[in-house]
């Protein structure tokens, strides 16, 4: 029998509970032993719940157990979720979690402790909900060097951007009825100003480059100020508008953002609709390969969560091995504008101003708009190449879009 | 220094070699050793090679050399690669392979021995190229019951496909583009045919469900009589015409078959065009989960055999235990016409002819083409029914075509 508390019974500890008694024998013949809920940590009661009896309010009682091997943290926000992650790991259990929020702010932390303790660290459903992609990276892409990583990793995001297009819908409009379903939080913050985003590209950074970056640094820009006339420069040059969290190295220094993007339909991230994600790495031997599957969701995520732990538990002696990440400073850090892509200039004026814009990009793509505005599509160039030739042009652009080929 | 050896010196175990000089210090550094190339077996001679001096024609030298500790057996076919890889196993190595033909012919007994022995027996590489399918399958989804898996498991029959979509191409001379530019080998039959596939669709099958049914017994149906009538019928309906390996189970008893399908464009597998693979997963805590990237190639494949050796090497004292399956019997196996899914029925026929068909499936979707034929859409039902119900049309079908919903 191997012992694990969970921490936070809301959604996603709850979903991990359900995995874990629905699944349970099929669970139990992957481990080579059975897996139990010993406690459950909870600020409330759940005396109706079949686990109701599990149920305890002292995080203390759980760390001097020995029996408990394994720490599920579902908690979720900072604090105290990342407290009792360290106590957790100090005192030689294995910690597994969903908690973006602490692997971006804590990860280089708390994977030198899981180091020092002989014990894992393990965040499968803290990216992609419960698509593969932390451990595929760290196994199957192995004898790789990831180039870069892309991706769609906010479903919330990406359902108001879906039903914007399929349906015309206003930013403000999609965003209500991603409320009233569910997908999106009363205040939704986090989600549509592409915090969530950013979180999740410095963990993949991080497995890929083995720099974690504070999330808080990551240029990032979210969907609120999208609106249709985004939607028709997308439609018009064949590609699909999604929220990008994307991340590369640049001469040995790391490059991540956040932001709406065009997306052609050779990119497989293009076909990626409603609330799923889908996270692309480009690595030099391999070369792209493309993980899709639900981004969030009780049990999806607790698919993944209940993954790690099974992990663990086959192995309890000599738990899996975990990364070790390095704080990326801010010399680790390339600018934003030397970000190489095609980009696509919207702009107000006439077929004179457009000629002239082409002519400073030795471009030969723009479309025209009602409305009065143009689209123009440049060559791949880095950020601050294009600013200089669109400067050159006096013209001012309502805005630009890079294109995520 | 773990010491491997490289069985076939062709183009995946060349791609294995240079993807093992190539990264060699990031692959080091996985494995907390080095990976060192001690024997290349060959029928040729590499004298102008760097590795040329590690090639040798005995392969007794490698079974009786104890520092060998991984054989990656590159060669193909199913002899020798079988006998070697069982000698190899048997004398206490493991084993890692891209060989679909013996993991589907063999590998019950030879994840048999590698469990006797307490060594692996790994084969990412087998299915997808280079794909992460296999591993995922048996560690992300752990926490999963599979319900089935689908896919596109061929790139050449993929690329031939995409072209005749494309381009209006006839199969022959698509055929003859993929041989140009050595997609498609001088006998195409294993590709074309659906050999390919029917060999990989039953590892998928065996990892989901635990039995390894012959590849020989599973219905196949290649590519050689797609014409450019089953590409206007996709079109109509929205679908691309894909050749599908599925496996799923029906009542227990495993259901798998290869054919050309129809895909809409909801369904991820749609939008896999060219030489690429994809791979979508149905489980029941995740949902539908998807794998793209490159199903085939040199350097691809090659990084799925190196993610193995890795993860054998950096355990080498315990190295990753391996499935255990059953052989699937005649009586585990459901018949084809079990599977449930929509059709279409390609008749040549009139309105009226049409009308009679709509009532014999309750349908409601029929559309006519140039040519005097029609087209109609079945529910969800059977093969068995939908048979029972056309055959009372009195009518004869020109093809009939499944849907992958």
């Amino acid at each position: 029998m191997v012992e694990i508390a969970i921490l936070g019974f809301g959604v996603v500890g709850g979903g991990a509970a359900e995995v874990l008694t629905e699944n349970k024998k099929l669970i139990a013949s992957h481990c080579g032993d059975e897996i139990h809920i010993k406690y459950i940590l909870d600020l409330r009661e759940f005396s109706d719940h079949p686990l109701g009896d599990r149920v305890i309010h002292d995080f203390d009682i759980i760390l001097q157990d020995p029996e408990v091997k394994i720490v599920l943290e579902m908690m979720g926000g900072s604090h105290p979720a990342y407290d009792y992650s360290k106590a957790a790991l100090l005192s030689g259990k294995s910690v597994v979690t969903s908690n973006k929020e602490v692997v971006s702010t804590f990860g280089v932390e708390l994977l030198q402790l899981a180091k020092e303790k002989g014990v894992s660290y393990l965040f499968e459903a803290s990216v992609g909900g419960g698509i593969p992609i932390i451990r595929p990276m760290q196994t199957d892409l192995s004898s790789n060097k990831i180039l870069a990583v892309s991706g769609i990793l906010n479903g919330t995001t990406n359902y108001i951007l879906t039903k914007m297009k399929d349906e015309g819908a206003e930013f403000s409009d999609a965003l209500k009825e991603a409320q009233r379903l569910g997908y999106a939080e009363a205040n939704p913050a986090a989600d549509v100003e592409g915090i969530d985003a950013a979180r999740k590209i410095t963990i993949l950074a991080a497995l890929a480059f083995g720099k974690l970056q504070d999330p808080k640094t990551v240029p990032t820009t979210g969907i609120t100020k999208i609106t249709k006339e985004h939607s028709a420069v997308a439609e018009r040059f064949g590609c699909a508008l999604k929220l990008i969290g994307h991340t590369e190295e640049i001469d040995g220094k790391l490059l991540s953002f956040v932001q709406p993007c065009l997306v052609p339909s050779s990119n497989p991230i293009s076909h990626v609709d409603g609330v799923f994600n889908g996270i692309l790495v480009d690595a030099d031997m391999l070369g792209r390969s493309f993980f899709y599957g639900a981004g969030a969701g009780k049990l999806p995520t607790a698919s993944a969560v209940v993954a790690d732990v099974i992990q663990i538990a086959k192995s309890l002696q000599k738990p899996p091995k975990c990364p070790i990440w390095k704080a990326a400073e801010a010399r680790d850090l390339a600018p934003i504008d030397s970000y190489v892509c095609r980009r696509v200039y919207v702009v107000e004026g006439c077929h004179k101003c457009a000629e002239k814009a082409l002519a400073a990009f030795g471009s030969n793509r723009v479309e025209f708009f009602d409305g009065g505005f143009f689209a123009l599509l440049t060559p791949a160039i880095s950020g601050e190449e294009a600013d200089k030739a669109f400067a050159k042009t006096g013209l001012s652009a309502k805005f630009v879009l890079p294109v995520l080929d």
